[in-house]
């Protein structure tokens, strides 16, 4: 079992790591000092592998539970959703005293977790992320949020878990495509932070491919370390957090721009990460080499980086409504070699100009 | 002009307190570091009145102003309005350096205050309450929310504006209606905290009523100065920020039971303030001649205190749903005497029984 304290004064929380470790939920929570109902919320497709695992850890915890199933896919993170586990949550009688459980990936977790920052101005809650992309990155720092027609996570909040449980076997059965997807976070990281850990990926691509326990685990905690340092620094990216958003303005722009659905988050960000390494090469902060290590990595890994066809104005039309937009400059996140970075300024017809994408 | 700073750490902000203050909102703003746009929420009744000197004063100080107008009335409250006012923040490009301005009373302040606190997960805001009720109780503190069918308030968060900037003048403008039923909160601060407070409110009713600049900013300044001291002990509302609820557990059972539109919130919090004093005389924790007082200070007011007829499962339903429920215990606040108070714990029924309420 791994333990990583995410440090922020008076709502500081751990984050455990281990193989297995689902069925300690009950006894985790009552801990620290989770008891009342909780409201598992999930999806039909994590509730039918883990549902009764996680009820019943509850349930043997002294818990009672409730479970509130909300449709599988970003294209329901929205306010009719939102909508929808409120009643639940209410229906169920879920006061100040329980908690929300956010048992799935980060469509799951974005929601349930807005849910808990908004539900009577604010209850506890657990993220059970059973994704690489929500183990490596959505279910740790307390962003919450859910889409708009006009943007993602247009509308969210701050708001931090008591706990979050990660169980690297539940990887297992998500479908390889989603694997892949979260490998595209796993190797930002490495890019903009640390190339120790980008060397390690390229050295155990095959042992991570395969899921196997030691390389696994310890993938998952140096992202989970890399970014609670960032959080710790920068609750509510205000300054040094935004540079997690390496790899996503463009990658965003593409992920709204095609529409919801076209492609999955960590495809997007694939895609966005190619594209924010030739712009770092083209403005001197890397070299080729570089760039052909991040490609070589991503391709290992399964990830295409090759952008989809998406119109232009479209394309604009989502990078100016990203939220880091400040009036019309957007704050780049450029990589400096591999494990390092750097921010740019630019309007979002520079960036589509530096990116090779205006024909 | 009256400065009274609400300490909360790195949220910490001033409540300004004059008559003829709206006109020197632009460069309060600058002051505190809020440039670029102001998205002023308002209603059309208040836009009517003050828009043009906001619009002035922003304009004046440099700040692009865009103007949301939502309908007037607790019933717009909602979930549906909040949506409109989203996408009118977006459409006008309202980003994380520009803010907020809730232009207006109880249901502008809350409502644009939770959007202010979810919009791209949280950009500043400004609270200019234009109502008594909004200028002593809902701008101060931090409480932002909106209604859901099942209960008013249910869904929100805690997040503090910049600043509050109370212009008394306003409420020259505000329907008699209005500024009566504002009264019923002022007279709760002196019933649950004040002794002294309780007593200045007996002898200047006259020129309460009328609106005399001297008592009217004193009044105002008092029941800032008594919420703020509870907010900055407890913020969240984990400890002794409930005792603000003396008077509101059973108003909003009939505020909500009734269905909204029959009673304004302050016309429910005077009839919920009666039923509580009574109740505390039952329980030993006043005497005749403190409930004697209290009825006679709602009446010199105007506020008639006499129960609605409301179906008793309405009532229970409203109860139940509350807030402040733990399980089925409501933490019930009594007034000790007048000018202090103490909290009991009853079941909605046992509520209805004390409260003379079961026919």
């Amino acid at each position: 079992m791994q333990v990583l304290n995410v440090h922020l004064a008076d709502q500081s929380y751990d984050i455990l790591i281990d193989n297995g470790s689902l069925h300690t939920l009950g006894r985790r929570c009552t801990n620290i000092g989770l008891t009342g109902t909780a409201a598992v919320i999930t999806n039909p497709t994590v509730a039918a592998l883990y549902a009764d695992g996680v009820i019943h850890s509850l349930k043997m915890a002294g818990i009672n539970v409730t479970v509130i199933e909300i449709p599988d896919g970003e294209e329901y993170k929205n306010s009719v959703t939102l909508n929808s586990v409120y009643d639940a949550l209410i229906e169920a009688g879920i006061d100040r005293k329980s908690f929300i459980v956010a048992l799935g990936g980060g469509v799951v977790g974005d929601l349930a977790g807005f849910a808990a920052a908004t539900y009577l101005r604010g209850i506890p809650f657990v993220q059970v992320p059973t994704t690489l992309l929500a183990q490596v990155d959505s279910s740790v720092g307390g962003k919450t949020a859910i889409d708009h027609p006009r943007g993602k996570n247009l509308i969210g909040a701050f708001y931090q878990p008591r706990l979050v449980l990660i169980d690297t076997d539940t990887l297992k059965t998500l479908p390889e495509r989603e694997y892949r997807a979260g490998l595209a976070e796993v190797v930002k990281y490495g890019i903009i932070f640390d190339r120790v850990f980008f060397e390690f990926l390229e050295r155990n691509s095959s042992a991570i491919l395969e899921m196997e326990q030691q390389a696994l685990q310890q993938m998952i905690l140096k992202c989970c370390q890399l970014k609670a340092l960032v959080v710790e620094q920068d609750e509510k990216e205000s300054g040094i957090r935004i540079v997690l958003n390496y790899g996503h303005t463009l990658g965003h722009a593409f992920e709204t721009g095609g529409g919801y659905g076209l492609l999955v988050h960590g495809e997007a960000v694939a895609i966005g990460i190619a594209l924010a390494a030739r712009i770092s090469m083209g403005l001197g902060h890397c070299t080729q080499v570089d760039v052909d290590r991040i490609e070589a990595l991503l391709t290992v890994f399964g990830l295409s980086f090759e952008p989809p066809a998406v119109e232009r104005r479209l394309l604009i039309d989502a990078l100016t409504t990203d939220k880091k937009v400040a009036g019309r400059t957007i704050s780049f996140i450029c990589n400096s070699g591999i494990g390092s970075h750097v921010v740019e300024k630019f309007s979002p017809e520079q960036l589509l100009v530096l990116g090779g994408l205006e024909v």
